[in-house]
């Protein structure tokens, strides 16, 4: 790195201050993790999508769609400025409304991404305390908790017990345990109701993304921490996304007034940030009636998971039953979750592959994410691709 | 607070982790600093909109809403996934090129909002470095710097010298200067000239937050860097939001390809985030399209800026003149700033009223932003409200 950069005395001559993020660029183009912007069409290139986190396939349903032209047409194409000032309309009023009636929370927060939901619950919850927080948590979960500037203890994937001798052990009077639900690559469902004893027991704040499993998870898609049994209980926090099942944009923290209270008085993302286009506030509502009046819809989308989960593993593919609409097919090396992603595009499937640093080193992966509208045509197709991608693996 | 949560040994009976929630809003309250969100109506409950950052008053425009139904009834209602799995369409490809094109930068990504453009940029620059951040810059830099876990200076506002001495003695072999352009209270403009010569000098990088530019500062509205003459220099990068002068959501990293293949391969914010909702890139598409058509909107929102700056100077109220389209008018206390806020109400004008921690203690103010739509009457208006602000003032 010396070479190309020309030496690290600021006192020499200029260096070039690119020529660090080429080297950068050219070693992770070495170990196969180039990523690359394909922009899609809106029938996904023809493929069946397999990839996307459309969960219940909303995101193009004509009500939800026709409901982001009627909120365009009533406040415009955007909120013009944070929620504390100009950018809380009385859509943001009536979808936290509904937020907390579905999911059974008192009280519901709106921001534009479920990103800067975590970031905002994990700051305003966690600083100046222990934030406990599983191995497996999403970006957005870490980089809460690194902005935090509490102390952090990572224990590993759902362990309990190095929970509760986290809290045990703290010096701190706060504590903070933050989990997925479902994570969003294994797909696994988080141990709520431990979790949330070894919280109480503790004297903490428990928070659960919901990222993955509102609309999903639960008889009637109310989530996991409401078919865990613990909705609206004082001491368990929830962020949900408004991009994923709800097919819509957006993000929300719900839980307790006196947590509401916090964010709207110093929560750093929702004070800063600018309110959720009223558009996409009007998607979210227009799904949330959807899912209220078709109870079926996330039965469906689980169903579909199970039967992509069993696929794979008759074909020695590994993987487990999942807890929502995330079926991971492990395959190890980068190299290899791209060969079986282009073994899945030729048979006319697109599905999601992730590398570091989405995933651990060793882990790279398919993630194939069942939607509650594939149809058995697909399903068929999709065995078809896994036949194939279970043969590369024989033959590499 | 050790009576209020009965104690700090976690081995007692568990305490009510919501007590020093409670403590917290009580002395919070007292100080003046509690907050309320009140949902507004599509016609800002009929009060002239000072408040908003809506600054060319294109929000709702019909171009940009019958935009947003368009991308809404073509691309659905959500991008369906983060942009390197099925969150990127090539709505969201045309939106980069006429960004880059419009500011001059080499490349564009877009976010799903400006807080994580800056937190994707600042993090994936700065670290492993040394970042040199203005004191007043904005909360999502402020972030961005917590979060890059690089060697942080805050230099004194606009404090060029300042900055060169971090960068001179830096030991880090790479640095990382980051402004606002335009200062988001104090709507005061960043020595970006003079910041470029010192970071080409010591061979760093330069960010720069157009959040406020893009759209109102230079002859065309391209932005500050733009109107510095520094567009598509290599070692510049800008970060833009699409809420304000645009009229939507969403927010862009621009710069050399470098940069932009070191966010698509690394940068968190940008990989784990889901992609901008396809109506909101489609209203910023047509917001561009109307601000190249209509080169005289950012000089008027301008103009009406420096008539409120004016009209507060004339009446002992100190603004300075301001930059682009943001004037501050600073009363003290945040008690004071609340009164003034309320006799602009009374007079039938809606302005931002800021107080810690979004302006620093001792500093809360009135944030009154210009509209290139604001018409004579409004201007008359808001002459008289000024004029009771500053009897009101008086009077204290």
């Amino acid at each position: 790195m010396d070479m190309a950069t020309g030496g690290g005395d600021a006192h020499l001559p200029p260096v070039d201050p690119l020529a660090r993020l080429r080297v950068a660029a050219q070693a992770r183009e070495a170990a196969g993790l180039r990523r690359t912007l394909r922009p899609r069409t809106p029938d996904h290139d023809g493929l069946i999508d397999l990839a996307s986190n459309d969960y219940l396939g909303l995101s193009r349903d004509e009500r939800l769609v026709e409901a982001a032209v009627r909120a365009a047409r009533e406040w415009g194409a955007g909120s013009t400025g944070s929620r504390l000032v100009t950018g809380t309309t009385s859509l943001h009023a009536e979808l936290e409304d509904r937020l907390r009636a579905f999911t059974g929370a008192a009280g519901a927060l709106v921001l534009s991404s479920g990103y800067l939901a975590n970031l905002a619950a994990v700051t305003a919850l966690g600083a100046g305390g222990l934030v406990v927080s599983d191995a497996g948590n999403h970006a957005s979960i870490i980089d809460g908790c690194r902005l935090s500037r509490a102390r952090v203890t990572v224990t590993p994937h759902k362990d309990v017990e190095a929970v509760e001798k986290a809290l045990a052990d703290r010096d701190e009077e706060h504590a903070l345990v933050v989990t997925d639900a479902v994570f969003s690559v294994d797909g696994d469902l988080a141990p709520l109701r431990e979790l949330h004893e070894a919280a109480v027991r503790y004297g903490a704040l428990l928070l659960v993304d919901e990222a993955h499993s509102i609309g999903v998870v639960g008889e009637r898609g109310q989530g996991a921490v409401h078919a865990a049994g613990l909705a609206g209980h004082p001491s368990v926090v929830m962020t949900v996304t408004l991009s994923k099942a709800l097919g819509s944009q957006g993000g929300a923290v719900l839980g307790a007034p006196e947590v509401m209270r916090a964010l709207v008085d110093a929560g750093r993302p929702f004070i800063f940030d600018t309110g959720l286009a009223p558009s996409c506030a009007g998607s979210a509502l227009a799904a949330l009636d959807i899912v209220s009046d078709h109870p079926e819809l996330p039965g469906r989308a689980r169903r579909h998971a199970l039967a992509l989960a069993g696929a794979a593993a008759d074909r020695g593919l590994g993987a487990v039953d999942p807890a929502a609409a995330v079926v991971p097919v492990v395959l190890g090396p980068p190299q290899a979750a791209l060969a079986a992603a282009e073994v899945f595009a030729e048979h006319g499937v697109r599905v999601g592959c992730f590398r570091p640093p989405s995933v651990p080193s060793g882990r790279s992966c398919l993630r194939l994410t069942a939607r509650a509208n594939l149809g058995s045509d697909d399903l068929a197709v999709i065995a078809g691709a896994l036949t194939a991608v279970a043969e590369m693996k024989v033959n590499v």
